[in-house]
């Protein structure tokens, strides 16, 4: 099971699973703010020094760098959330949005002596970034770019390894050249910069204002910064100039030709943000979940004869809130190595069915990441609420990702539009399903099976880009704006829709990749997890599938009775499959992941493990 | 509005409010939890110095203790959380399970030379507690108990003021009786001592074994400790003797007969407990509703020409996500005021249909408070999860709350399995209500109706409760245990009764509520709420109304649309209505409560609070 969900560089993952024996990488509890920053530091310069991965594996192996995400988020996220935005969008932004002249920045990224940080979001534009306000107004009489963020709403905002570590970042700016002969400037749109934020003692160069954001909700060893530039100067070859550049003659040229193109290309350096994130909270879900796991099945409650004898694991209150859960875990986890094969054959990809996939996932498993720790931190008691045990970790994780890297509804919205405009121009088409699958299948006893879930999912999918359509339609027959409509009166229809969409394709995705991939060990919790995530999908919006008519209320009554059933079927599987996720044991150095009664022990009671009853 | 859901004690919440002024309490950033405990603590200090509430009042004046709760967890859940346990587990088990002879230790509380704990839970016995392991053996020859941890899993866990400030500890015991004339000795039930913990110098008494338990997911500022005894001794005063005693013949009586009973009454003192943990939750839920409000109203995101004018709070997503939470937690935070009511009037009650009462309200209140967290923290984005904002602060204490006293979901189990019960020996009745109000109203083109709702809602518990009583005894006569039938094959099934039961019994206390104390100003907004939840209840479990056939796929059609509609009424009210809840600005001291972009002024921009677009 190991080896079909890790998929990918096996060699190097099991070179990380050796490297986190490393003591730095020991979980060290009740750490001050400063302490947990100089931790996330020490261990991301154990992480370049291993040599495993390398900001050019972007160029001939980015499954190396996604591998990379997903091994280190098992030590710890502050660490994972650094290394990100140093390899993916500070590294990746030199590989992609840069040329030669900026490669030497490459080898200081793999050594350290360059720590990197990613300006793009400002205090008042998070949401339309285009429109964010921090200016480079190039100045011809020193070929230099002049850096400035004119209003306390455009400092560049929650920039990761800039209140400590960055000595670099790349800043997002808008461009303004001077028109020849005047004193006025041009507007070239949103483009990247390369600037020097600290001097090489560590002291920041003039005019750069950073301030610690301070205390959050998770990853407290990330060290977020806000930034802003006083007229910071930046030399003519700052620019990455993939597609834009100024020459030697101080002529600005692009090879695209729209300011808001200009933007939305830059921001692509986002989607391999995405998937760094994803896979980031895919390994913190399995994180929480297998230590759930195991203390569920350790701790002893009320048993049948009114004695502690029941481990947790046994109750159907337990088993029915996560098993559907872990069994979407898996299913999601299968979309998103799919996903990564995919974006790592093409990465500068303008297949726009991609890069809905890439802006899906991303939400999916985060808010996933987010329910399925809250879900265990409640079902485990106190032991959950205790910081040591690791699991409530997965809440504040879940909400990082959950915002970083495009807010998961903003990116649902996107997948939604993307889906709606490639329809229109038929680039794309909707699942072939010419009437409501309870026509073609009269007896609906079983609802269960992997086609008939997809049908239906199809069927959703179907109903709903129609219904949009038509609500689109008819809002702008009655001359509301397409703003109006999405925003104001239709937005849970938006939201549904790229919902309706991307559960689609992730069932749709499992079952595929099952069919071909699995070998025969493990295809039996496979299957099961695959029928349970179907079954779930369908519950949960089965007041949807009601009123379409799309299911009977048998059915719908069947469907409630099958999922009680596939949860005692994952039952038989559910511990093995947590336990292969892999994680090496010292990294499940949470008391409740080992033995928390030996943990527990008093000094009276030394060696005793197990209760008298 | 204020008036009418404070309700109670208005003079002292004036006091609170003002006292709510002193420096002391206001919010310190980044505190380590050394200093966080020290704040809570001085804090404490300053709450019982005001003598606005005193531990006497549980005699002659319940509602004031609620009162304090609900005002000092506005200021702060760690506080809160001591100050429940030194007045209302610790003080008010001296007086309800005390006598005369303990009252000196009343005063003690009030000016905090005596400092409380409540040591009942046992690491493996959160759940179970009733076969908790920690003894008491009675000394013939000294006159004492002597207290005992023999197990690891006996050691008492998760004791609030434990790990530094607690001198005194309430304990709870198995009580062992010496046989006469024999070394034997006869088991006489779980007892509640007052235990000294701490010398004079705060040192540990011998014997008395104590271990911080460290960081949690929330509330840090609260010193969580294990506790544990090895052999302490305690006098024969010691035990808390309303109901048992042990007298100067070393005879043991009780007023109880059965072990169990013994239990269940001492164990009542979670009761008032737990109507404490609902206005802590009620009052963090009110601090978390109107900061994110705040900040939506002000923060500015895309708008209808591109640019960033238009209000977080005009976005469909976010009023559909909030909305139905700020309208649920209107109708739960009436219904707390009525139990309380209820419940003031008799603090040793033995109705079961108000124990029922308090064993709900607790977990609505919790699992609301953690769910309207969790959804404005995602709303509002990175400022959600900065931890000086303090909305993310209610996802921990929303969690805190769910488990501490009684898990929410053994507690629903507690509601259904006592309401089961009235049922069966006609103690209580169901609703009158003979059949499917749809049969009875033929067309529901609305149901929103309060009445329909109502009816609808009626019908629901009905049918679970008819449900539930038919798998029991289908069950039994097949030979399986009720514990079989009711926590391993229809465990959904007794959470739902429960639930179907609190939900209708809060929209119908609401319903009372606000006809008869409403006053004209504030009647629109309160039937809008009410209307809004029962809309959001019914379409919440819309496939059950749909399969039972309650409703007809028209109705839910209307139904979804009208939630649509009802929110787009409430929007009208929200802001002004969180901003009703009387919270002391000084208290509101989140940068997005207040002005977000004046707290992030950068040097060059002083002044300049909006930005220039």
């Amino acid at each position: 099971m190991n080896t079909y969900l890790d998929r990918t560089c096996l060699e190097n993952r099991a070179k990380w699973r050796a490297l986190s024996n490393d003591p730095i990488f020991q979980y060290r509890k009740e750490q001050t703010l400063p302490q947990l920053r100089e931790l996330a530091f020490q261990r991301m310069k154990k992480v370049f020094a291993s040599k495993i991965v390398s900001v050019r594996d972007f160029k001939n192996n980015p499954q190396n760098i996604f591998t990379a995400h997903e091994m280190i988020a098992l030590i710890d996220a502050s660490l994972a959330t650094k290394f990100t935005v140093q390899m993916n969008l500070f590294g990746g932004s030199m590989i992609c949005l840069g040329s030669d002249r900026h490669s030497y920045v490459l080898s200081g990224i793999d050594d350290m002596s360059i720590v990197g940080c990613f300006a793009l979001t400002e205090l008042g534009f998070g949401n339309n970034a285009v429109e964010m306000q921090t200016t480079a107004h190039y100045d011809e009489a020193t070929k230099e770019f002049i850096i400035h963020c004119p209003t306390t709403l455009s400092q560049k905002y929650w920039i990761t390894n800039g209140a400590l570590h960055a000595n670099h970042s790349v800043v997002f700016a808008q461009l303004y050249m001077p028109i020849k002969g005047t004193k006025e400037y041009k507007k070239e749109g949103i483009h990247t910069f390369l600037v020097k934020l600290r001097n090489q003692d560590g002291s920041l160069r003039e005019g750069v204002f950073i301030e610690d954001m301070g205390e959050k909700l998770g990853a407290n060893g990330v060290d977020n910064a806000k930034i802003a530039f006083n007229k910071v100067r930046t030399s003519r070859e700052s620019i990455l100039n993939r597609y834009s550049d100024v020459d030697q003659n101080d002529v600005f040229t692009s090879t695209i030709p729209k300011m808001r193109d200009r933007f939305l290309r830059v921001a692509d350096r986002l989607l391999s943000g995405r998937l760094c994130i994803a896979g980031l909270c895919m390994s913190g879900t399995k994180t929480v979940t297998c230590t759930g796991l195991r203390y569920a099945k350790d701790r002893l409650v009320l048993g049948p004869e009114g004695k502690s004898t029941s481990p947790i694991l046994e109750f159907q209150l337990f088993q029915e809130a996560v098993y559907p859960l872990i069994a979407r875990t898996i299913c999601l986890h299968i979309a998103l190595n799919q996903i990564k094969e995919l974006y790592s054959k093409d990465i500068f990809t303008t297949n726009m069915e991609i890069v809905r996939y890439v802006c899906f996932i991303k939400p999916l498993i985060s808010w996933n990441l987010r329910e399925i720790s809250g879900v265990l931190v409640e079902r485990m008691g106190g032991q959950g609420y205790l910081a040591i045990n690791r699991v409530c970790e997965g809440i504040g994780l879940g909400h990082s990702g959950i915002t970083a890297e495009g807010d998961n509804s903003v990116l649902m919205q996107k997948v939604t539009k993307e889906l709606m405009a490639d329809l229109q121009s038929k680039k794309t088409s909707l699942p072939e399903l010419t009437q409501c699958p309870k026509r073609e299948i009269p007896s609906l006893e079983d609802v269960t099976q992997a086609g008939t879930v997809l049908n239906l999912l199809k069927w959703r999918e179907i109903c709903k880009v129609k219904e949009l359509g038509e609500a689109t339609v008819k809002g702008m027959q009655s001359g509301k704006t397409i703003y109006d409509i999405w925003t104001r009166e239709n937005n849970d229809l938006v939201q549904s829709v790229a919902l309706a969409y991307s559960e689609r394709k992730v069932f749709e995705l499992s079952i595929q990749d099952i069919q071909v991939n699995s070998t025969n060990s493990i295809q039996k919790p496979l299957v099961t997890s695959l029928a349970l995530y179907g079954t779930y999908l369908l519950n949960k919006d089965i007041g949807w599938f009601l009123i379409s008519g799309s299911i009977s209320t048998k059915a719908a009554q069947n469907l409630a009775l099958r999922q009680k059933a596939l949860v005692k079927e994952f039952h038989t599987y559910a511990f093995d499959i947590v336990n292969s996720f892999g994680i090496p044991e010292n990294l499940l150095s949470a008391p409740v992941a080992q033995d928390y009664v030996e943990f527990n022990n008093l000094p009276w009671t030394k060696g005793e493990t197990k209760p008298k009853l």
